[in-house]
């Protein structure tokens, strides 16, 4: 089952794809669920009403005509995760813990949905705006000091994720802070796909596209800290919660190829390979038997004064 | 005007502090308004209905009738500062960015109010258990590229934070994740102070104590990076929200006192001085003229499986 978070003629609601492009919107086909995915998740956390709700339903509208919100507008928590792809560490000889992960938080003010535009920062205050394609949990039981033999039972479903971020002010200083966090310079959909349609996140392969052109590409089982370990460590902190959210890493850049040549450097958080994104660019975050989760990218619009 | 968050017989409310201790109810001086912090602060930056629906009123209840919640249930954001006071980073001989602020972010599950229970970690997971006696800001009024000249008129009050720390889960990595973010590891409260009544800043000096001993003080004036800066810095990242929290850095400890002992010091991150806080402790943090959070620690509940 594919799940959406959208807005239609104006109004946010959660929706069930069918076939090819339907919608079927929850608020028609059970009025009594919020219109919203978190506050859905806190009473159903295995999506088990949504589904029968959506059960023989036939399409309401199609996908053309919504607005993708993110799938979760505002999560209680979005964790993201530095440095987890094995191969990535190595190329960019960066260290990072093999025990314990490299954690840091988003804002739900940073994310966009899909289609929506990313917002690439003025260029006088920052030039490194880069991509980073990863696989999203969606967290649904919540739980506390959960076993990896359990974990999977406390997803809901899995997304894509562009982790969008803004290299200048990460390097400000040693904790990433804004840098991560620049308003709408992230997405997340297009839609949740529940587990049992997903399967085993291992076997699945992540890729971005910047105009087209793959610039990353890595199999989910090259994650340093999997799935089930990534919530049995932030169980020991605190009680996941539905609808939280842990973006899983990303890799590294494929090389450039031959004649494409690099922007100089800028910031200290450099990927050989990595490209900016740029106002004018499309950037797709695919990841296979899930979907495509694709942004255009605007200048932020916001006035400087 | 002082306005706290609260829980009278089980229900949500806000409210305004009139006298030593009369609680004026937002809910029966003027329904219209909702009945959490965050929301009011979206339709009110500045507490102006507010105050004017408290004007004149007598107390509805005692503060000895209510819980205090953390005074903003859940912020959209909660932005914390590494090493922000000038003394504290001598002290520890660690370095920032003089330029920069350091910054991370906190989660709503992570705090409680004003006499509710920490949770200290079951020490089978974590020893180092550590308060962090904090200005807070509250943001009123939404805003982007806020010059320092205007920060001063989004902020809608002040309050006291303990930004209590696990400090091995923060040195499990080089982003400080998961150990600023502990369920119910920190504190808010006890209320908000509108600016008109605290006045600058800087004039204050902030005071924590743990079981009646002072172990931290400092003048606020001894910020790094003060609150105009802070609130300029984030601003060129994106529309601060009503209701967005900046926690403004935590001093040095004071040394020991005669025939003290630190305890062996865990994890990574260890300030000399510092005493853990244990089950059974009370940790106070006052500032003067706003007044005093104050909470008692208790081991945390969830049984480990």
């Amino acid at each position: 089952m594919k799940v959406v978070s959208y807005r239609h003629q104006g109004k946010p609601g959660v929706g069930v794809v069918v076939g090819a492009s339907g919608v079927i919107a929850m608020s028609r086909a059970t009025p009594a669920l919020p219109n919203d995915l978190r506050q859905i998740l806190q009473i159903d956390p295995t999506l088990a009403k949504v589904r029968s709700a959506a059960a023989g339903q036939s399409a309401d509208f199609s996908l053309d005509d919504i607005e993708f919100d993110p799938l979760i507008r505002e999560p209680h928590a979005t964790w993201a995760l530095a440095l987890n792809y094995k191969l990535h560490i190595e190329e960019t000889g960066l260290t990072t813990s093999p025990v314990y992960p490299q954690i840091f938080l988003r804002m739900p003010i940073c994310q966009v949905g899909h289609k929506m535009p990313l917002w690439a920062p003025n260029r006088k205050i920052a030039e490194a705006y880069d991509y980073e394609g990863e696989l999203a949990v969606v967290i649904g039981k919540p739980g506390r000091f959960i076993k990896r033999a359990d974990a999977f039972a406390h997803i809901a479903g899995y997304s894509c994720y562009n982790e969008g971020s803004v290299r200048e002010y990460q390097g400000h200083n040693r904790q990433f802070g804004l840098g991560k966090n620049f308003e709408r310079s992230g997405s997340f959909g297009p839609w949740l796909m529940t587990p049992d349609e997903f399967g085993d996140p291992a076997e699945h392969t992540l890729v971005t596209r910047l105009n087209g052109i793959e610039r990353q590409r890595a199999k989910i089982s090259g994650l340093l800290h999997d799935v089930p370990r990534l919530i049995e460590y932030l169980s020991e902190g605190y009680t996941l919660q539905p609808g939280d959210v842990i973006v899983t890493g990303s890799p590294g850049a494929l090389p450039l190829r031959s004649g494409e040549q690099a922007e100089k450097p800028v910031g200290r958080v450099v990927v050989a390979g990595q490209l900016h994104m740029r106002p004018g660019d499309v950037c797709e975050v695919e990841i296979d038997g899930l979907g495509v989760l694709s942004n255009p990218v605007i200048e932020d619009p916001t006035p400087m004064r």
